[in-house]
């Protein structure tokens, strides 16, 4: 079988990238043939004018969670997978959600005026005028009032502090002015609240994702002036899932946190802003100039305040429980029913949500449609397929991780995968995130699956795409010069429903989407228009991602062998320890100039470990091969059981520092990024801190999880061999 | 001594940054203490309000070359040197320059619209009057009219020009504007010219000088919107000097060739435009959004046309053979007057010129103050110092390189070292270019100057934003983690006035610089004014440069032995060799991908040359200490005429491909940058250029001049130690 070292070439000699379809890992040489036809079925039934047709309802309205529009799409979606003959389920929790009762913003010096929070109505496109919608606001944003001379913070991330720490200003008592971008928002709002900021404004620099990425809306897809980006406050690399609640499911009794006692939130008003309103604070600031990057892409010189610029914010907010709704397909296993292989996509929107997150659920219900279609044909999987389309996952994942805390045992015990869709398409470029587990898997599957507009199969174009990324930009050793692309599934942060089944419950999981130029993100202009003029004309990478969604769920769930490949495992984990080395050094090298303390981390151990984990990983994925084409006689029952735990082994039961729902030792989101992944997160809050006792500790646990890891996959191999 | 071993420190532990000063290279223990007493009268002599004076002085009007404007200021320049005491010299020549007899760029379509050629008059800026002055255009300049649509080819380097290819887009027939920057103004109108374009417009972007990187002048040093660079468009890097005299000195009776014979002045008509204007063609430009890399700062989205917007460009010329005039001071040499060191500045101006390059002049007319002081205390140099004061550098290096020329088999024979001040202050941070064989004699010169802001050394200030540099930017090499900082002269490319003696004549240079934010070069605002607001309020810097450029002269022209390191020579070439083989690397990379050829470069024999020639060097730099600590009994004259004849080995007399003036192997201008040094220009080419056999030949002059070099170093070492 291929493996990845195909892709190990000598220097210069990069090995063609080559389709790595029409391979069934896992599946009994006697069982392809029929699971191909299955497949073909599958193929054949996502149609690009029925994704269009779903995109059209699912958007008609806004339909934040929580609310009666949010309802209605709900039973929408599982009106549409009865229709297909699916065996439905809703699950239904109470949980803590807010609404803006009452929101302004005013500058309130040099001059009088009010900020808007509402988008410009486009002429040509209805839905920009926003009928029944909410002014623009942040989701778990603390009510409140306040004032002050402004301060621009940048991105809003530890370093921008630290900067305006050196230039001698505080935020404390002023407003934050932090524009979008390199961190989840509500982290922004978190250093903020620390630093004694009495309010904050995040607005969308047009540097970002405004005009100085390309046209603006509605002649380009990129954010235009009056633009706003809405979105959640949370502290969600703290702890995601309903506030009232945290760690345990929103069950009827369950114990509700009243908002003064959530941890989880912030405590200061916070609204977001379009880049027309908030180059009205911008342009009067003064103060010192913008430090080196700092810079966005307004028409003059930023200056960092304070002074030049005060602004008042109101926050009255709406509070309560409300009820969620958790819509199920369930397609169950014909051999092995308690194991679970879960497609989840989310639902619930800022505003009509047609990228985010609708786009998932178009295609997502097209891969529904072809499953039924399968099952119709006579295709029924070994284990079960779980579809669901969750809610309020905009606020902080709330609907899934309400479940995935809800089922937790089942899932621990059964959960095979975990795939998500969130905004499926904004254009053509496919990225896949995943446990590395996992990659020979898609890659594989992505083999199979038709490129809509370039011709060849979505493998080609991702691996392409990989590779140019790659000679662009890895570092060249030149000690070791000879080093080839290796494709490599992106590391899993957070910001979409994986997080419970990953990071709480050690599933393996894998998230995809096709992107593209996309600039109005959470803004009134997400909408359907945006995704026939700009997104997917053709709505042809809606029905790729359909296929890919379904092909993925047919082989996690139809394999007699669970489809995992570990030795590529140990490959990501030695490209991503590398990584973290070079940061490493960069950061000492940094604070060695400044006399500061610097970490030492001695990786050696985990090296160590690292190597017997990559060769027993080498020794099962051969074993699998050896036991897939003998069709193990004995049965693999025994086998699938302990494969599905290996991952649970890098879960340790006191989780992370100061974050304990975030158990598992290789891959969390990075604290203070939210949305971006920190590989070995115990290591890398280590160095961010420069706290060596951490960085011992974690070495230790990190070397300990590992050796686990290869216990059970030594042991897998024992039972393969069998 | 100290040596640069000093600088290798273990991983983490770098070693503190100290002032090396106080250290007399090649300076007898007996000659010493002398030495020291003439240095204490040079360093106290440079005044900041003497500067200021000179400076307002010399910008009170426009001077550009060969009007009489700039014979005025000629005249200054030597009535303040005889006023010193000093013996003067002026050499003139008749050389060929251009002025603007009509010029005029006007928008044709959508609508008319003249483009202004002038800056706006500000108020609280006389010399913004711009009495008296050229109405922006660009030395040689073709004249011609020339109309048509616009490309944008965002900074006109060739893969801007590639990128542009892929795209479809072809500049042939239409006007292409092109942003300021990245490399030399000829070489984007050489590659424009190349494609078939009739005509160019180049302008100052807000993201590379303007509004993004600071608060424009009169409220910050940026640039402001009516602000333009005027400038050279001479092909630079193929040919400096009096384009009517390449490679021979502008003599009378010299053949001159017609305009037409000229191979390194561009015949299609070309204008600098400010972004003010700029920004009336760009807002309209259709055609395919900017690539990546393409947007620059003004508020919309880029396109790159053709289409939406087409111009006109009339360009007529008065071009004739005018008088420059060279002005030097010298110092007669005690011991050796043949050998000279050489302390040049050019003179000329677009402008009023108070950064470029009259902040240089003034500080140079400091230097020679203090070295008339020091003479006045009874000091003589051994060796001949030379101050030259140059004529039209701006229009591409003429008073320089047609003297250079002129007197090359002296200069061969007898220069040893050139010391180059340009603009000398638009900030507080210095830096520093120049041969290695330097470094030693530049940390140790720049450890006895204060820092006239910051406490400490000079070079405190320059090894801190040097290390701080290196740890930011530096690659780490995960197979070699321990490597430390060493200081480094940054290489030297062009554009400047050391380029005839280094690149010609093999003559080892040095040029330096203050710098700090810096938007309003070549514009009518570099004037006294901005300098007295942004760029040395106190004309502190102007007395620093001052005191180094002398102090830098007394030693190179008063040690018993030529102050030369040979050591720290091999190391920068590795250094350099190790950034060659990554961009080889990354190229190749790359070209794999898209199925391109790839160059091999076997850079073995290279290295293997410079272990030979760093080993050497040691051993002659320990014989040097031994012999200048024994006080050479024998005399050192050979020793002095072998160390002075080493660089010249680097020399090529078939030179470069298709510049043979440009001789030296190991530094060149990049053919395609200008400015920008190539360290091994031939490798450099072979790489840009994919040509497997000039790589071939490459290695081996490259390998042979090391060679000979690696030979004269040990004779000299032979010399040191009779």
């Amino acid at each position: 079988m291929k493996r990845l070292s195909t892709f190990l070439a000598p220097l210069l000699v990069i090995a063609p990238i080559t389709a790595d379809g029409g391979e069934l890992l896992g599946f009994y040489p006697s069982s392809r043939e029929a699971q191909l036809a299955a497949e073909a079925v599958l193929q054949e039934t996502p149609a690009p004018e029925k994704a269009r047709r779903w995109l059209a309802r699912l958007t008609e309205e806004p339909h934040v969670a929580g609310t009666a529009q949010e309802k209605k799409v709900a039973d929408y979606v599982r009106e549409r997978l009865v229709e297909m003959g699916l065996e439905t389920e809703v699950v239904s929790y109470d949980v803590f959600l807010n609404y803006p009762k009452s929101v302004s913003a005013r500058l309130i010096e040099p001059e009088e005026e009010e900020l808007s929070l509402r988008e410009d109505f486009i002429d040509s496109d209805k839905d920009s005028a926003a009928r029944g919608m909410f002014p623009a606001f942040h989701g778990y944003a603390a009510s409140g009032r306040a004032g002050g001379q402004v301060v621009y913070v940048n991105y809003g991330t530890p370093a921008d502090f630290e900067q305006l720490d050196k230039m001698g200003i505080s935020p404390e008592g002023h407003i934050v002015l932090a524009r979008y971008g390199k961190v989840f928002r509500g982290l922004k709002v978190r250093e903020a609240e620390k630093r004694g900021a009495v309010g904050v404004l995040i607005y969308s620099d047009p540097a970002d994702d405004g005009y100085m990425r390309g046209d603006v809306y509605p002649d380009g897809p990129m954010r235009p002036p009056s633009a706003i980006q809405r979105g959640s406050v949370q502290y969600l690399s703290v702890q995601p899932g309903d506030p009232s609640t945290p760690g345990y499911p929103a069950l009827a009794g369950a114990k509700r946190l009243s908002r003064a006692e959530m941890e989880n939130v912030p405590r200061i008003p916070s609204l977001p802003l379009s880049y027309g309103e908030a180059e009205k604070i911008l342009r009067r600031l003064g103060g010192p100039g913008a430090p080196d990057g700092w810079q966005g892409g307004l028409p003059f010189a930023y200056h960092v305040g304070p002074g030049g610029a005060a602004v008042e914010l109101e926050v009255e907010m709406e509070e309560g429980l409300r009820p969620i709704y958790n819509v199920f397909a369930r397609i169950p296993g014909r051999e092995d029913p308690d194991q679970l292989v879960i497609l989840g996509n989310h639902r619930d929107a800022w505003t009509h949500g047609a990228v985010d997150p609708n786009s998932g659920t178009a295609a997502w219900l097209e891969t529904a449609r072809g499953l039924a279609a399968a099952i119709e044909a006579g295709w029924q999987p070994r284990r079960t397929i779980l579809l669901a389309s969750w809610d309020a996952e905009e606020y902080g994942l709330v609907g899934s991780v309400e479940w995935g805390e809800d089922r937790a045992a089942d899932l621990a015990a059964n959960a095979v995968a975990y795939v998500n869709l969130d905004s499926a398409v904004t254009g053509p470029d496919l990225g896949v995130s995943g446990t590395p587990s996992l990659l020979e898997l898609v890659r594989t599957t992505a083999g199979d699956v038709s490129e809509p507009m370039k011709g060849g199969s979505l493998l080609d174009a991702w691996e392409k795409r990989l590779a140019t990324n790659w000679a662009e930009k890895e570092p060249i050793d030149l000690a070791a010069p000879e080093a080839a692309f290796e494709p490599r599934l992106a590391a899993l942060g957070s910001g979409s429903d994986y997080t419970v089944f990953l990071d709480h419950l050690g599933v393996p999981s894998v998230s995809f989407g096709f992107s593209g130029p996309y600039g109005v993100y959470h803004s009134v202009y997400d909408n359907f228009r945006w995704m026939e003029k700009f997104g997917d004309p053709q709505f042809v990478y809606h029905a790729a991602a359909a296929r890919f969604l379904g092909l993925l769920a047919m082989r996690l769930a139809g394999s007699e062998v669970v489809p995992f490949r570990f030795s590529p495992y140990a490959s990501a984990l030695e490209r991503e320890l590398d990584e973290l080395e070079r940061s490493v050094i960069r950061k000492n090298r940094m604070a060695a100039l400044e006399n500061k303390e610097v970490v030492t981390i001695d990786l050696a151990p985990v090296r160590e470990a690292l190597v017997a984990f990559g060769a027993a990983g080498e020794r099962l994925d051969g074993a699998i091969d050896r036991a897939v084409e003998g069709q193990a006689a004995g049965g693999v029952e025994d086998l699938n059981r302990a494969l599905i735990q290996i991952e649970r082994a890098f879960l340790s039961s006191d989780g992370l520092p100061a974050r304990p729902w975030f158990r598992h030792l290789l891959y969390a989101p990075g604290l203070t990024t939210g949305y971006g992944a920190w590989p070995f997160p115990e290591l890398a809050e280590a160095v961010e801190r420069r706290d060596q006792q951490l960085a011992d500790r974690g070495v230790e646990r990190l070397t300990g999880v590992l050796t686990e890891a290869t216990r059970r996959i030594e042991a897998a191999a024992a039972l393969a061999a069998d």
